[in-house]
């Protein structure tokens, strides 16, 4: 009858042991590439010591253990989010932090302003419209950068305007905007400033209470390198007040009920959290805090500049206008004649990079390297070789090896 | 100017040897316990294998590789619901499996019955409400039972009720009901069936097809054996053409669109998937294939009797009705003049086994021992032990004793 008998292990056996032996190596950090180097705006490649803890056994939600370590992530996440407002942590991706922001801040009829660059900006636009608000839209062309300006004119002439979105890093583009900029428009104007960070948070600067941003919105998965399926949202006063009088439909997502969890003596969830995530998440904080914000922005800053410049010298153009390169992400136009698919394909199939392509209308027509989060010198310069050799394979004449040159000059 | 310079490591070094080499010896099944014993209704403890697979780097989510993984993943979900429906999974635990069933499923003003047993009954009900439907209530005594005829008086009475919510285990009281009862009601009127498997599916034989259920929801951390951070439902014809009519806002949540990227060539996801939870699931359903469902429902049922014997044995008194024993969970009714609470700290702090308490009105008035998912012989032996020894511990006099023997001689 004993179909079913696992072999039940009992505190530290060899397994663990060795386990623990192996781990004890990974304190400096370690990136284990199992397959292929992943190059795209996120999933982003997760170091070891962060996979490591999430892949011990899984903790009670209601315990104390779980408490502490919750405690410690919500610190983390206020230090990346630079902010002393609450961060409510739900078992969701970005997309459904989006969501979640929506329905905890409007009621049926609300009136906001979404600011689209992209994808991305469209993506949250459409929620809110599937949410029943009234959605303006302000365009900007793809690959140009937001012009705070033109936000000005739309809330002087719609004084019903009761909330703003803005992306910060376009990942569709590549491009970054000037939440500074937005800022000081948006704060002439009573309106709440709600951005998507979700490819930016962790790899780009973001001064959520210096700057005053009302709503921050990341996720797991791209700058904090972390496995996808944690969203997180910064809420600040102006947004509280909102919140209170919010009346779309939630449970889920519910941000007074997160706050009442989280402001617990030790923090906790409403409902069953995803454990071995924040595992992971806490790890990854905890690896960020040991560099320390102005290193990482400085590494994703040198890294994209290598990028690009790397890019350039083969001979390629940049997608983004040059006001609003994003050092997460950039956009590559695919040169006429050459096929951006049979280009992303070889790279991956014959060179074990991985890189993203084109959405909605363009694709096809870009090529997108994510660089944000656990990455370094050597995967840079490894991705741009693929890309060279890519290139050359699918019949590219440019000089690409100057682009390489060029790019290790920077990172020397 | 290189202060983050992890260590890359392509390809197999001996780190990643040595982690291959420990999981050759995994493929039986293993169960590491880092520290204690859960025996809690969720999360479950993972199988090791599974807890490997998901520490594994990052996939692509767009990559041949991982629309071959979740191809797999959608064969296995559809075997574990009994079902040839599209089964949904989305980035969330069950609770956002109940609200995006609630967001698809209807428009504002819509009738339901919700039928509630216990704290799970009652907060489907809340969601629904908090969506803007209709909702009548049936509730049962806490401890009971659904009485399938009283469904039907309702639905004789109210012919506006366009579905019915159903908890197929109500993980609060320990009570299971009786599906195939409750459908045969159902199926006198023009209702869709909608259940709430959290706690049992994987752990209790539900029949989805045979049984012709319209919706199944559960979830990754119960019975499925995996860690938290997914939700799975099942959605039948009838159900689709409800779906297709609904008006509730919706983005994330968004069936329609999820079915879109289920049938692609190669399965994928709107947004973002949770990818190494996936990779966990896999490895878990991977191991129910093996085992087998039948293999693994007389297992649950076997050691569930066990523990009521056990309990039972040692003069406690279980809380559910002797007609709804579930057999994932069982609900102890702490004795008169013992502190249950007491109970449970003992038995965490000093015999390393972590047991729930009761919610809601039951907080202090029950203790919750899980036996789900990846869960033996030893595992509740252990449990029964540290249970009998708490109660001798805070001075109760019954002869506990004759409840351990009594398990023994169930498993023996």
């Amino acid at each position: 009858m004993r179909l079913f008998p696992p072999l039940k292990i009992q505190g530290r056996d060899i397994f663990i042991q060795i386990r623990h032996m192996c781990l004890m190596k990974l304190k400096g950090g370690l990136l284990v590439i199992d397959g292929k180097l992943l190059m795209i705006p996120g999933p982003t490649m997760v170091p070891e010591r962060a996979l490591q803890e999430g892949s011990k056994q899984v903790l009670f939600h209601r315990s104390t253990e779980f408490g502490k370590l919750f405690a410690e992530v919500n610190e983390g996440l206020q230090y990346v989010f630079q902010t002393q407002n609450p961060v409510l942590t739900f078992p969701a991706v970005g997309t459904g932090g989006l969501e979640a922001t929506v329905a905890n801040l409007f009621s049926p009829g609300d009136t906001i302003l979404s600011v689209t660059t992209g994808v991305f900006g469209e993506r949250f636009a459409t929620i809110a419209k599937n949410f029943g608000l009234n959605v303006y839209k302000l365009d900007f062309p793809w690959g140009q950068a937001i012009e705070p300006d033109m936000i000005k004119k739309q809330l002087e002439q719609h004084s019903e305007i009761k909330a703003v979105f803005v992306t910060h890093n376009e990942t569709s583009t590549g491009v970054v905007n000037d939440l500074v900029a937005i800022g000081k428009i948006l704060r002439q104007f009573n309106v709440l400033y709600v951005v998507d960070a979700v490819s930016s948070l962790g790899g780009i600067d973001l001064q959520t209470d210096v700057w005053d941003i009302d709503v921050v919105i990341t996720a797991s998965q791209k700058a904090l390198m972390s496995p996808p399926g944690l969203t997180f949202i910064s809420v600040g006063p102006r947004a509280w007040e909102a919140v209170e009088k919010a009346k779309l439909p939630k449970y889920y997502w519910d941000f007074i009920n997160a706050r009442k969890y989280l402001e617990k003596k030790l923090p906790q969830n409403p409902y069953t959290p995803a454990v071995t995530l924040i595992a992971s998440l806490n790890e990854a904080l905890k690896m960020m805090r040991e560099e320390g914000m102005d290193v990482i922005f400085n590494r994703h800053q040198r890294l994209a500049h290598a990028v690009r410049k790397g890019v350039e010298g083969m001979g390629l153009n940049l997608f983004a206008a040059s006001n609003c390169y994003s050092n997460t992400v950039t956009a590559i136009t695919v040169p006429e004649g050459i096929d951006g698919d049979a280009v992303r394909k070889i790279m991956s199939e014959q060179y074990n990079v991985v890189v993203a392509g084109g959405q909605a209308s363009l694709k096809g027509k870009i090529i997108r390297m994510g660089h944000m989060g656990y990455v370094n010198e050597d995967n840079v310069l490894t991705a741009l070789q693929a890309l060279a050799a890519a290139l050359q394979d699918v019949g590219y004449k440019g000089h690409v090896e100057d682009g390489l040159t060029k790019a290790k000059e920077i990172l020397g």
